[in-house]
């Protein structure tokens, strides 16, 4: 008999967001008094910029001529030289130097999150942030690496858990105890907070140290506005010894639809004896085909200085809308963070109030969807998260509905 | 100190056809006499038919305008129901009935032939044809399931290998033992073999009867020309309680650069006292965030009635370059299989050559580049492929070349 993988069978119930939206589906069957207004899940409305458009149109047509048809890219585990070597101007823009080689193009952030396990031996000790996007974690369950849920304190038994709350400034405290790999995430989701330069140099630091492996999701790096905090992991002295970057063009350009990530892994990290790099170039090149020529054209488009200039403005779209959310909710009474340097607002519940509870209010009482903290780990109990994704419009509308019921 | 996935340090050198394209470019570095001709790595050459182009292009306008443009596809593990349904409907227009929720969509199939293996316990003896597709064994290894190397023997020590000869017409033996996931491929890569229904049948009992997981890949199913050969595991009765089938647009619609596959996972199949299309849809919800609505739309479009067509022309267009190498190689004196049901040729290597040696006699003395069958395991010494993807003016005169040298 084939014998399946138990740790399958530890996770607790489905995904956070097919469970939002479980809930969502059952409200809307009861015919809501108000149309829905979606903060929830962090997924973008603003169309594909024009010069993508362009990008995209000519890419599909080459392939529709033998002449400049493409079938398998036959470069470093089917990413194409013009975008890893666009995603390379666009890391020395920020003064950060990165060989074509260590950049590794793939479908999404979510896939490389949960994907770059495999290279990893099942017994290391993985640290996360709570809240944490959960994949972090369900991923870390299905490689055998969070040992058992512990239902009372809301824990899986072997992972070590950092909290980030208001009390510590949503900054997760360096481990007391020796960790193999680390999960971080700056420009933070949900809690929207960033990380300094000097913060980030003592996790290098650390990680250097105990031999750790930091897995850096910077998938929210374009909505830094403050010129002071750093937009990759490798801005930090002696980062590329320690941490992988995970990143995505999903929330930098749109492409939540169109799926298009990259992920760096530098040559110069070794761990037990072997090349990471090499590692996962092995695991690529076996597991995966690259990206489609035409979204891998999509994708060169949004680095071009035109590129840059058009989804600029809709970062500041966004970003205008985190500010009415930000500021809106404060008005209302709630404790508001993030916002500013991020497109995720993680505001307190109202006293007493949990925070699946308070999502229900919000969904049932002013139809707007939001996402309950608790779906984000322990420490998101007493808050939820809003995203600045939505509708500027229905944003504002969303915020004010939110104040008239509370 | 974060430890390493070891299984990976197992795997000897790097996958096959990164091998093939290193000896191609060290030989192209040497200024051969004639332009090189490839019928090495299985890639298409014919452009994306109109009907997908226009789909694509279609698609592409979609996403630059806010009423049309989608985000995240919130589907079943985001698949668009409008795919899921074609697939649907092709699989009942050959009497096979597939509920939509057992569909699952991908980036292709080499990344689902790895990443099922994610569901399954590590302990599982793995069962696959020798000559194989490399990928079901090196992913068996990177998760830990093929045990050693045994450099003499050419094997995997947790292995159990069917050998497909010419002795037994390329057809994989029943194991004499208990073997728990057994991937197999019709038509075949690399034999170009197919299998009968009757054949298939005894499969379906065998993995019934032991608890057996059947992983059917049928990405070359549109090459079948005999009707007499089943399309799809699931016209055998009983496949549902013990297959899978993975399935790709790569070869049927030409779309080896535009990324697209599926994988059929029956809700019957319980295995260990779990669902697995539960535990594959917990998988991909997890861990992946679907294909671009792009792709999508491009992939609806090669199943309706006009996409048939344009692309059987395509088909029918390879099918004819396989004739043109399977006569030409038998009038060269080799003995030749497949080709008939199979975008493949299998050919016997002169009497007393090696398959690497005679790969690099028809790499540099007639600049046509093949796969060495020992690439594919050791009952494929003796043999090279060939495919029948290339230009069909490129595959008449490379059959002359070969012709020419032997």
């Amino acid at each position: 008999m084939a014998k399946i993988n138990q740790n399958f069978l530890k996770l607790p119930g489905g995904y956070l967001f097919p469970e939002i939206g479980r809930r969502v589906r059952a409200f809307s069957a009861e015919n809501p008094p108000m149309p829905l207004i979606r903060l929830g899940i962090g997924d973008v409305t603003q169309p594909l910029v024009p010069v993508v458009i362009e990008a995209m149109t000519k890419a599909t047509a080459e392939m529709g001529v033998k002449e400049t048809f493409r079938g398998y890219c036959e470069e470093t585990c089917g990413a194409y030289d013009f975008l890893r070597f666009a995603i390379q101007n666009d890391y020395r823009a920020r003064g950060v130097d990165i060989d074509d080689d260590e950049i590794f193009v793939s479908d999404g952030a979510k896939s490389d999150c949960g994907n770059i396990g495999d290279i990893f031996d099942v017994d290391n000790v993985v640290a996360v942030c709570d809240p944490v996007y959960p994949v972090y974690v369900d991923t870390s369950v299905m490689a055998g690496r969070a040992g058992d849920y512990d239902a009372v304190n809301q824990r899986w038994t072997k992972l070590h858990y950092m909290p980030c709350t208001a009390d510590n400034d949503f900054t997760p405290a360096i481990p007391d105890k020796k960790v193999d790999m680390i999960y971080l995430c700056f420009p933070n989701n949900p809690t929207g907070a960033v990380a300094t330069k000097e913060q980030l140099q003592k996790w290098v630091d650390y990680a250097n140290a105990v031999g750790a492996v930091i897995l850096f999701d910077s998938a929210y790096e374009a909505y830094i506005t403050d010129p002071a905090i750093p937009h990759s992991i490798f801005e930090i002295p002696g980062a590329k010894t320690c941490a992988i970057e995970l990143r995505s063009f999903s929330k930098t350009a749109g492409f939540t639809g169109t799926r298009c990530a990259y992920t760096v892994v530098p040559k110069a990290l070794e761990r037990d004896g072997a090349n990471l790099n090499k590692l996962w170039n092995r695991r690529q090149s076996t597991k995966f085909n690259g990206v489609s020529y035409v979204i891998q054209r999509a994708a060169e488009a949004t680095l071009t200085p035109l590129g840059k200039a058009q989804t600029g403005e809709t970062i500041r779209y966004y970003l205008r809308n985190a500010q009415t959310i930000k500021k809106g909710l404060a008005e209302a009474g709630l404790t508001v963070y993030g916002g500013d340097n991020s497109p995720y607002i993680w505001a307190s519940t109202p006293s007493g109030t949990d925070s699946w509870s308070f999502f229900d209010k919000l969904l049932k009482e002013a139809c707007v969807v939001t996402t309950p903290g608790a779906g984000f780990g322990p420490s998101g109990e007493g808050y939820i998260r809003l995203t600045a994704f939505g509708d500027a419009q229905a944003t504002e509308e969303a915020v004010r509905r939110i104040q008239g019921i509370l």
